[in-house]
């Protein structure tokens, strides 16, 4: 099944969606939530036309398991020149996920100055770093690892693999199957796809719910590979924060996230 | 007028606020978005009872001018271990910043592990940093600069003066008047009191509007002096982020901030 197929949703009115979360795109039996917000993307994606995802904001608010869910949509704002959108994931009234997301005009960045402050990840080619496949005695790499290709660098890897204490950070390249381009939404799922940034550290791993996370789209231009880094800095109060970021391969900026997790016990 | 009543709302019914948006806390007579969600999140904190505002997102739809506003607060979830809350600011009727905001139990840092892999801002004392002061003669520093306590650090607040190309960074000191307490919504104003970070780049000045801010509270206790920076490292397609660390004088994060602005142009 298709990237695409597994977030499809179907409009049933005015601002109400249907969709159906897959199997298999589950840790402990939880959806991923890179992979709901994705299909609750797809579906305000529909409500806005023509223009692009600039920003998601998602928090989570109960366990997300295969099976049938709606997503009810009102816009908060739709003007000239972006739009605003809240929506919100339900399974038998039960709210999965709620969400803002914030749409903007293509071409706004035609012309305007820039500033790049930071280099893309430092990463060797695909072939030479290490896939991440579904485990099949341990929760880690979780079963959805087979719906993408995700190659992670071969020093972050090594660390994962050994449990050594390190840098908290993953960086790695991700890609859908090779067919299918890796647009808005899919950047929104590479953004929660690697293993936690924070299982590269002193403390133990263990399932790192997120509280909430945004994405925000820095160029809406669909590409094919994408280079990914992740980092954990602060864990206090527990919780931890994880920033991402997403270039491509012509060394510009995709997007930018950052969520909240819960630190685990 | 003390920033606890400019701040103040008034519950009248369930999830119904309203409040009034002073004079003096605008650029070019548009309100601070940091302190239009202030109201907001203190609206929200009054529903939450006593769990701790854990994080914050507020969209910025329309141009709020001083004036009164209705708050109206719907719960989203409210759980065993938190809860999630989505509100929306409107005057007559129109939506000027739709939030969702997360409370946690207090306590929830007890006993956790901790990783803090940076330092806080290094930041000379107070008296030896450039207060900022509303400008007679021009929008920045902006009028409400006088309401607060913001103390930049002479480097920054030169290179601000002086117009020269730096590295987009803004470190000061945050505090309200004397006589209040720096509780998490004074650091949710904080996130967004300083010149803008891109201020102190090649780019020309100009305003910035937000789009969203996030700001995750870490620890939730009152403190007073805050040491802030705010950093800028990508603009890109129209767009820059601004992210921001909180430290208390004992080091201790206190609130992380990321907010999308449009470019000035």
């Amino acid at each position: 099944m298709s990237f695409a197929d597994a977030t499809a949703v179907e409009r049933r009115g005015p601002g109400v969606y249907t969709a159906h979360i897959q199997p298999g795109w589950d840790i402990f039996g939880i959806a991923n939530g890179g992979y709901t917000m994705t299909m609750v993307a797809r579906a305000i994606g529909l409500e806005a036309g023509d223009r692009d995802l600039a920003s998601i904001t998602g928090y989570f608010t109960n366990p997300a398991r295969p099976g049938p869910v709606e997503i009810d949509i009102s816009p908060v704002k739709v003007g000239r020149s972006f739009s605003i959108f809240r929506a919100t994931m339900s399974a038998e009234g039960r709210p999965l996920v709620t969400v803002l997301a914030g749409y903007a005009d293509s071409g706004r960045s035609d012309g305007a100055a820039e500033i790049v402050d930071a280099p893309p990840p430092d990463l060797p080619a695909p072939e030479d770093c290490v896939r991440a496949v579904p485990s099949v005695d341990s929760p880690f790499p979780p079963p959805f690892m087979d719906k993408l290709q995700l190659f992670i660098h071969p020093d972050d890897a090594r660390d994962l693999a050994t449990g050594r204490a390190n840098t908290p950070r993953v960086r790695g390249w991700f890609r859908l199957h090779e067919d299918e381009p890796e647009d808005s939404l899919a950047v929104v799922l590479a953004c929660d796809a690697f293993p936690p940034a924070v299982f590269n550290s002193s403390l133990p791993p263990g399932w790192t719910p997120t509280f909430d996370m945004t994405v925000h789209i820095r160029d809406p231009r669909p590409r094919s590979w994408l280079m990914c880094q992740f980092r954990t800095r602060f864990v206090t109060g527990g919780l931890l924060e994880e920033d991402g970021e997403i270039w491509d391969v012509d060394g510009r900026l995709v997007a930018q996230s950052r969520q909240l997790a819960l630190v685990p016990r």
